[in-house]
Formats: C-alpha cells, structure tokens, sequence
C-alpha cells in the first residue's frame, strides 16, 4: 500500500487566489495494473498556465475539478513498473500534478536522458516552456535578422528561452524583467538591452531603446508592459500571445476609456498579426526541430538557464502565488524528494 | 489646353467630416510629355479607404494633402496617348482620383478589357474590393468546408464578395446588413443567413444563426458587429481585417470599461488568430489565382454583384459621407462622364 501526499484546490478563487485555495491531504494510491507505473515526484513544475486551472469556466483546457490534486508536469523516478517500458530507477517526465507519489499510465510518461543536461531542464529549458518559447517564435514571431524583438517576464522560463532563442536567430533583443538583480542577469544572457519596467521612466527608457520600432513582441505578461510596447510595433508586425500573467488575477475589466477600438485599429493600419497559441498546439510543426536544434544550443554552451528551485510539496502553493507577482528568479520549480542525479554539493566547512 | 474639374481636400475631418471639408476647383492640366496618356474619367470609386486618407496621420498610406485631389481609383477613357501601349479610345484602370480628366504616366494605368463584364467592374468584384475579399479570405482567413465564415457589411463591394467567394469555398456564410433591402438581396446572393443589425435583438439572433460558432469573422466594420462576433468566435478562429468603418469617424476612446485585455485573452485562450491587411500587400501572393478564379466565376453566374451608381462628380461628397453611414446599398461609384461600352437603355414610351 503506498500513500500519496497531494495538494488539492480546495476552492477557486475570486481574484487573487489565496494559500485558502489549497488543502494538504493524504490519499492512498491504487495499486498497480497492468501498464501501469508506480511513482515518485523528485520536481514538480509551477508554471503560470496553473491560475487557469483554478478557474470555473474552459480557457483552453478544462479546470481542475474541486477536490482534485492540482495539475503539473514532473520529473519522477519509477518505484514499480507493471510496464515492459519501463524498470524501477528509470527518470521520467510524468504530469502526476502536486503530490508525493501516483499511479500512472505508462503510455503517459516517457524517459528522460539522464546522461545529458540536469533532469530539471525537462521542467525548463528542454521542457514546456522552452518549447513553448521556441514554436511562438518560430510559428508566429519568426524573428529575421537584424530584427527587433521585445521580450517581457524575461528571467523567466520562457521569456529567459524567448530572448536567446531570438539572439541565435540573429535578432536584436530587449529584455523586460522587475529589478536590479534580474536586470543585472538579462546582460549576462547576452540581450541587447534590459529594461526594468518598475521604472518611473519605463516608457520613455523602452522607446529610447527600440529606434526602429518593434518587429516581434512575444507577450506573455499583458498589462502596462503590452501598453508601452503598442505604440512602436512596426508594420507587420508578430505578436506571439503566450500568455497573460498580469490579468490572470482581474476579476473585473478595468475602466475605461475603452481601447479595444484603438488596438484594433492598429492591427488594421499597421497589418499586425496577433495569435494566440499553446504549446501543445504546435507540437507537430515543430517538436522535431525543437528536440534537435535545443539540446544541441544547450550543449554548445550558447543557451543559459537558471532555476528557482523550493524544497518540499508544502511549499508549493506559497511559491505558486508569488509566482503571480514575479517574484520567482528563474524557472520556478519544487525539490518533492531527492533527486538522485545530483552532484553532491560539497558542504562549506 | 484641357482643363480639369477636380474635388480637392479643404480641410481635415475633426470626427465626421462634412461637406465642407471638400472644395470644387478647376485646373489645367499639364501638356503631354512621353510616356503620359490624358485620360477622360468615367467612373470614380468610392470607398472607406478614403476616409484614412483624410487624416494627417499616416495610416498605411500617406494622407492626402490639404488642398490635393482626393485620391481615388477610377476607369477612364483615353483621349490622347504620348505612349506606344495606349491609343486615344482605350478604356484604362487609373488612379486619377476625385477629378474629370487627368495626365497620367502610361506605367500607372492598365488596359481593361471591354469584352469580358462590364468596365465598371474594374472597380468592384474585378478590382480591388474584389481582391481584398478574396486575398483576405485565402492568405488569413481560410475557411474549410463546413465551417461558419461571417461578414459584416454584407451587401457593400468587399462583403458581398466575401459572402460568395466563402460559398464556393464551402463555408456556411452569415451576412450581416442594415434594413429589409439589403437583407432580401443577401438572401438572393445565396447567404445561408442574413441578419439585420438594427434589430433590437440582433446579438439574440446571431447566436441563433451561429449554433457551431464563428470560424471565420472578415472584419470590415467594427463596433456593434464585433462585440457581438466575439463571444461566439470558435477555438482557432481566424479574424482577417480589412477595415473598420463604424470607427473612422470617431475622434475620442469610447468610455469604459476598457476590453482591450479581455481581447487579448480571447486570443490568448481560444488561440485566435487576429491580423489586419491591406490588398496591396497580398498581391503578390494571391493576385494570379484572383485573376484567373473571379473573373471564371463571375462568368459562370456563380458570383452577382450591385452597384449603387451617382451621378456627376459634383455628387462624389455626399455620397462618399452617406456610405460612412451605410447608405450606399452595393459598389458605390460616381458616373462622372458618359461610359462609352454602356449598352443604351430603351426608353419608356
């Protein structure tokens, strides 16, 4: 009999959601059938697409059911295996959402490469939202050289992918990030420019910054950053729409006056093209090339990555909600149990 | 020495414009130099275009310089040629604008064939309302058979365009207009539904006539039309747009509250696919097959088309105000001299 400790939503939120949506609980795990895999969580990953999730009504996938263990991809290590696919010790990338432990299908994990980079980047770099970042730009955003392409949330997962992947291409990139310590780290991933949109001067600085106008925005924010970026979108112009973080947590529209007639009208006169895609959408066109072109760029030492790693499942929900204010560094990730890949950290003294 | 009556540009528009905002005057035109043609206009089009034209601010194209001749297609008549590819007798596409007659270079204009449909058509379902339909149907908007394509403006040169090319295409089209006329004709052009937009429960009924959802919204008005499209647009819908006349006018932002970032998360989550265009830009990736394709269907008496024909140049303001309006019930033009390939009307008694 194995038990599973699971975070459960146990209410949706109205706005902001609260550590009140969520409920620690014990559930025992069925046991193993046929085809069936039995496993451990080392990482579970905390991505903004969660807030979604909470909600009643369908974004583009259906929400967690009240009660139900909150969704999430992870990286697992197989305890007991009903499958011919998989032996116990393999390292998988599951989607057992927030718990300890579960009872997958083996059709709906895979192997991870342990011999290549850290597991963690199935979570990150190699993972959803590098992958993410990748198809955005090369289905929508595609980035010519010489370009310019504006980024914001860029020290995260996919804003951090955003902006190199977009460097490789040979375009000109801004960085958009909160604070001196993220700025200081978009100069190290080698963006051309990073920008601090807490700045009183964010506006005039961002202008000051695109002379040539703007040829991709990749949006993942929305809010005052997509204001600012409006007004010097190029002709022809591609935004990517990825996601929304800043108003995921409105529970109103804001007040008026009403933009949406200026916004269209934009796409009109300039010829804008604005798409909305997920991930998963675009996996046929272009995982093939992602799973080359990436692990490859990674190994070569021409991508960097960095993670926000917390210990322990209880401190998810925590984690998940500053998540939502920008207050993770990196991709945000959660240490469930020991990860047995790690180079041991040598202790100071 | 010829001389021309021209409309020119007295003033800009502050919000709607006005009669006084266009001024008559009388030129003379320049002697032939080589290469040029003089050019005798007979049909002038008018279209929503112009209204950007109108503004100082550049929209895709310049505007129209205060005290410069209205621009404007037109199908002119040759009356003496300075060139070897034209000969007095010729009928021609221009573009000498809002003006009697005109000296053109030779590269500008284009020979019309006066055997095929009329030559007014130049400037309708064969010209560039024509291909703003088609390209803005194959390059953005796409429909597959089956799938519900919905145009607004429904009766005017690029609606009812519209509205046919997506049922040769195999769409189940929904034409929206304004008052019992229109509606009856979008019945006769083989729409599957026509809806008006002044019923007091058109929102009501197009959700009716939608029961599987917009796949494709060709935006050419805006306002009213759109906010109601919106709630109704499927997952990967795909929103070509052409125009948005019900918003040329408008001088201030609508009051609140502000749906910009509601838009922005129907993409977001739908995965909507929202790009404006202009025709001109679409040339040279669909003009060939629109040349070989629409004339054929039109032929074939696959396509009908109306036009709503002022007379004399002097009419060219009001009219162009009331299309603003949605007065004009099909392709407006203004006869502004005899058409020479006309066939006579018998008259009564």
């Amino acid at each position: 009999m194995t038990y599973s400790t699971a975070i459960v939503l146990a209410s949706r939120p109205n706005g902001n959601p609260t550590p009140s949506n969520f409920r620690l609980e014990i559930h025992e795990l069925p046991a193993l059938t046929p085809g069936a895999v039995l496993l451990r969580t080392i990482y579970l990953s905390l991505d903004p697409y969660m807030r979604g999730r909470m909600n009643a009504g369908r974004s583009y996938a259906m929400p967690v059911a009240i009660d139900a263990v909150m969704e999430g991809a992870t990286v697992c290590e197989v305890l007991e295996s009903a499958s011919p696919d998989f032996a116990p010790g393999d390292i998988v990338l599951g989607r057992s959402g927030w718990q300890t432990h579960s009872v997958e299908s083996a059709e709906l994990v895979s192997l991870i490469d342990t011999a290549g980079a850290p597991i963690s980047t199935a979570l990150g770099i190699l993972g959803m939202p590098g992958f993410a970042a990748y198809a955005g730009l090369m289905e929508i955003g595609r980035p010519k050289p010489g370009e310019t392409l504006v980024v914001a949330g860029a020290t995260g997962a996919v804003g951090s992918a955003v902006g190199q992947f977009g460097r490789i291409l040979g375009a000109r990139t801004v960085g958009i990030a909160g604070g001196a310590a993220k700025i200081a780290w978009l100069e190290e991933l080698g963006f051309d420019v990073a920008l601090d949109h807490r700045s009183p001067y964010f506006e005039e600085e961002l202008a000051v910054a695109v002379p040539d106008g703007i040829d991709v925005y990749f949006e993942n924010v929305g809010g005052r950053v997509w204001n600012a970026v409006f007004d010097h979108l190029n002709d022809f112009a591609r935004v990517p729409v990825c996601g929304l973080i800043s108003q995921y947590n409105a529970s109103t529209p804001p007040s008026g006056p009403d933009r949406l007639p200026e916004l269209m009208s934009a796409i009109n006169t300039k010829r804008l093209l604005v798409r909305g895609f997920t991930q998963r959408d675009l996996i046929p066109a272009h995982y093939k090339s992602f799973a080359r072109d990436v692990p490859r760029w990674l190994a070569d030492g021409r991508l960097k990555y960095r993670e926000d790693i917390v210990e322990g499942l209880e401190s998810a929900p925590d984690a998940f909600l500053g998540m939502l204010e920008g207050k993770n560094f990196g991709k945000l990730l959660v240490r469930v149990s020991e990860d047995p890949t790690a180079t041991p950290t040598p202790r100071s003294e």
